[in-house]
């Protein structure tokens, strides 16, 4: 069965996935980028992100490896692929240069009709227009039987878990409080949704949970 | 310098510090129980609280522990003294038997005028009607020169959180999902407030945070 999965999704201790204000220059909103201090250092985001050698093997690093294992598609909210709100740039092609680190389709949530964008290293920008189911079912078609994984951003991944469509997800507990932004749990019930904790693993920069979609609910 | 501190309050990944529908049956609240699977375990919950022997060591032990260490008052309030709402019961004398774990002046948060109970092993109820100000000076005044422990529930640590009374904040993030009850983070931004998270130990079944209040803000 494929799954649509949220991986290494960092929140701050009072629920924030972004800071406020994001922008050109503050893609993660403002103290955005506190929360992802376990990541900075890890193997996978020095090596596959940044194309340098070294960084972190151990628990930060593995749960980071996992999130890009058997992953056939992404799906991406608008936010997640560009600063521009309204009418969209057409000159822009994401946050990641000539060859995104996907390397498979990408299919961006968004109001706005624009033809799909061939980049280098496999990865293809699709633009949809016609909802999240629509996304979602794009995204599995084109996985090659592999998981889909929903990259954000924190309004994105509330409209998947309000309809019950994802069905893991990775969250990062990071140790700061940013006291606004964009915030994961707000009015939402995950608890009667179906959502429920079945694993935690923690490092000394952060406490990694594992969140599952019950079948039975 | 006497603190005002929080210590050992759990709260779910969500941010609820307590389940919804607390009674006489579930006084942590509907699944509130969930939150402090860390503290059941170890040996001061095992000894202080049960009176019991064993109990477990290690980090989640030695944070339970801190709290106790250096107290001279508590803080609590009306919630979490008794289940009864409006016009108090006068028969009721708290949760804990005839020698509460607190041995120290208890000061309580209400509506209702009582006169102060005295119990065995130290601990002395007060009923404070003037606020949480007033609350506060009391219990600095009877802790001898010691620090207060405000012990809860939500509403009331939000309430001293609001007018930056609270020094130091030690959370305990316990893996589980709640989606309802009583939150610690809604429309309460501790960042602009001054709070900072200065420090995180995690075990396997929890993560500490030690949130303090800058003194420069």
């Amino acid at each position: 069965m494929q799954k649509l999965r949220v991986a290494s999704f960092s929140i701050s201790i009072d629920g924030y996935g972004a800071g406020p204000n994001q922008s050109l220059e503050n893609p993660l909103g403002e103290r955005g980028h506190e929360l992802h201090q376990w990541f900075f250092p890890t193997k996978i985001f020095q090596q596959n992100v940044l194309g340098k050698s070294g960084g972190t093997t151990g628990v930060d690093n593995e749960f980071a490896e996992n999130g890009f294992k058997n992953i056939g598609a992404w799906i991406l909210g608008r936010n997640m692929f560009s600063p521009y709100r309204g009418i969209p740039n057409a000159d822009w092609k994401g946050w990641w240069g000539e060859n995104p680190p996907y390397h498979v389709p990408v299919f961006i949530l968004t109001n706005h009709k624009r033809g799909p964008i061939e980049m280098e290293g496999g990865t293809t920008f699709h633009f949809v227009t016609d909802g999240i189911n629509s996304a979602l079912e794009k995204a599995f078609d084109s996985a090659n039987g592999k998981d889909v994984r929903l990259g954000g951003g924190v309004n994105t991944i509330r409209q998947y878990l309000n309809a019950r469509l994802i069905d893991e997800l990775h969250l990062v507990l990071s140790p700061v409080i940013l006291g606004r932004g964009e915030n994961l749990f707000m009015n939402l019930d995950l608890a009667s949704l179906g959502y429920k904790c079945i694993k935690n693993v923690s490092s000394d920069k952060a406490m990694h949970l594992i969140i599952e979609k019950s079948t039975n609910t």
